[in-house]
Parts: C-alpha cells; sequence; structure tokens
C-alpha cells in the first residue's frame, strides 16, 4: 500500500546521510561529531546543530567513567527509559531518585521541585559518575548549586538538556557560565528532552566500548 | 546563587501563560486547546503549533476510550514510561510489546524493523484502543496498512507522531489521507517523539477525568 523503508540497517544509513548533508557538523571534533549526529537523529532537527555545546573534553571523561563502571545518574524516569542498557560497556547502574520515598517530603520542605529534591539523593553515587538531565530546569540549577557549595562531589560528566518555558534556557546558560572544570554537553535554549538526552548517553556508551 | 522558579504550581502557570501568550491556538476547538497546549509544553516550541493537526472526535472518542477501560498501545518504551499512570481514569493496561519474545523473529520474517513486528501483537487489544506511536515510522505505516486490509480491528483514537528523517513526515501524510474515519492527532513534519506523544495521552487522560 505504501513505499518505504523497511530495513533498518537502510533506514539509519539514510538517516544518518540526510544529517551529514543538511546540517553543520563543522564545528565539532572527530569524537563530537557522532555524539551531534545522534542528538539531531533523536529529534529530527538538522538546525539543533547550532545549538549543540560542548565544553572540556566530555567524549574523553564520559567514556572513561562509562568503562570504569560509574553510574548514570537521570532526572527522568524517560531519561532512563531510553538508555539502551546493552550499550553500556561496564553494566553501568543507570538511577532515576524521582520517585523515591522520601523525594515528596524533601521537595516541600526545601521549597522546590521534586526533581529539585531528586538530585539530593545522588550523594552516596555522583562522585566521577555521568549526569543526564533530560527533563528539569529545577534539577540542573539544583545541581550546579548543590556542586558550587560543595554539598556534593563533582561528576565525571554532565549531559545538561532539560526542556521548556521557564528556566530551561537559563538553566543552560547557568550551566555553560558555572559548570567550572566539569566537561558538558548541553542544547541551548527551550528545547531539549528525554531522547536527545538518552541518545547522548547511548552514543557517549557506543564510543566507550 | 541562582534567581529561578522553584515552586511547581508557578512554573506551570508561567509555562501555559508562556504558550497562551506566543502560539497560534485560534484554530483548535476548546477540547483540543488543552491538549495542543500539553504538546508543546512537552517541546518547548510554540512553533509546533502550526504542525498539530487532529481529525475527527479525536478528544472525544479517546477520553471515552479511555473511560472504559480501553488499553493505549505505545511502540515504544519511551512513551510508555511516559504516560502518568495515576491521571489515567479506569487503570487502563498501558502496553508496549517492542521487546516481546517472537518480535525479533517476526520483524526478520516480514523484511520489516522491530517496530513494525511489534504492531502485529496488537491484535488481541488494539480494537477500541488508543494507539501511541511516538517513535517509529515503520509502525504508523505497517498500522496503517494492517487496519486497511482489515488484518487489525479498529483502535478508536491514534495518536502518530514518529520522529526521524526517513519515514516519519512520509507516515505522517499517510495518516492524514489514509486514517479514514479513525480519529487522529498528529504532528505533521520530521519533529515528533515519545515526550510530545506521552503528553498527548496525558492530556488526554486528564480530560477523561
Amino acid at each position: 500500500m505504501f513505499d518505504y523503508l523497511r530495513d533498518p540497517q537502510e533506514i539509519y544509513a539514510k538517516s544518518f546521510a540526510t544529517i551529514e548533508a543538511e546540517a553543520d557538523l563543522a564545528r565539532f571534533s572527530e569524537t563530537e561529531r557522532p555524539v551531534a549526529i545522534r542528538i539531531i537523529h533523536a529529534c529530527g532537527m538538522v538546525e539543533m546543530a547550532g545549538q549543540i555545546t560542548f565544553a572540556g573534553d566530555l567524549c574523553g571523561a564520559a567514556t572513561q567513567a562509562l568503562r570504569t563502571g560509574k553510574p548514570v545518574l537521570c532526572d527522568a524516569e524517560m531519561v532512563r527509559h531510553g538508555i539502551i542498557s546493552r550499550l553500556l560497556p561496564a553494566e553501568n547502574p543507570v538511577l532515576c531518585t524521582l520517585n523515591d520515598g522520601d523525594t515528596h517530603g524533601l521537595a516541600a520542605q526545601l521549597g522546590t521541585t521534586r526533581s529539585a529534591a531528586a538530585v539530593e539523593a545522588w550523594t552516596d553515587h555522583i562522585e566521577g559518575a555521568i549526569i543526564a538531565i533530560g527533563n528539569a530546569p529545577t534539577a540542573l540549577f539544583h545541581l550546579l548549586e548543590a556542586i558550587h557549595n560543595g554539598r556534593l562531589p563533582k561528576p565525571a560528566a554532565l549531559i545538561g538538556m532539560p526542556v521548556g518555558f521557564v528556566g530551561a534556557a537559563e538553566s543552560k546558560d547557568a550551566l555553560i557560565e558555572h559548570a567550572g572544570d566539569i566537561p558538558f554537553v548541553t542544547l541551548r535554549g527551550r528545547f531539549g528532552g528525554s531522547a536527545v538526552t538518552a541518545a547522548t548517553v547511548n552514543a557517549l556508551a557506543r564510543l566507550a566500548r
């Protein structure tokens, strides 16, 4: 009835060829390039190439952390479920503390969102870990403050791609300005989300294998 | 350290006010409007308002199906995990058959993707159900063909928002042209994804309560 590509390998090949043809990838390094391509692939928008910002040796730091079995800490269940566990090189734990029992009460106590309060539960896991924030601007703001105050140790690498109309663009600008020596990748502006964030983790996991 | 909104209710209110102020929502009906707002909210892009296409009484059909306990059938685990189960009005099952044991073999046998083959496993659940396709163009193409051929019965409502560079825009055009009397909502073009799809289900569930 319809004439369409059905072969998964052909679909991937044609998708990546389209991205290479249409997206401006010139400013990415050899290792950043496949990550940028996967981000664009996940959202279907070549114009997002211009919003992708890498800092430090994000790819090197994240792949090293993944190879040594460090966990991936996610701000949302959708991020967690978008990460393809068979790609992870060291059976890395993928954690989301958003629905932990005490997050709701802690959020009320701190006067913030549940997503921000959930960051507090990362204490025992965050040192040298990979952070994947794909939903809540408040989680990213809260994390940057907690690291700056010395209340939380530093992760190895930070993927910061929250989405929305309130705080998303601002939290990513804050990341760019205040990440210090933490390598990161972000997608400037209001767009972001669980799909691009999980795709970034999956791309880094492929690099780490 | 940072000055940002922390109160969840204030964040929602400001987000929706921004969408109302910036997005062109004039062509949506009173019932479609909150669904369109949630789609825009999920992706952070007011310009997506122009891509949203409703057909038939999508909201009426979907809310009726949800109230009577019909299942929600998803093409991807990320869609399934983006659906907030406490919003569903009748403890509706939310199913994703992508990782069922025989999907891989069936895909090879049919010469198609695993996402398309997974649609075949919807046979016993699809009549009167709500379909939520937020990832694979091949799943949407395959479903339209199977319904057209009479191999699968009709769902009550179809959310068709696959994403990507190969077949996404085309499968949504096919939906617009060949859905027949099945009410649907889609997001024309390459953009789509699990977040906007799950947000649509959640918005319809709110309407159904």
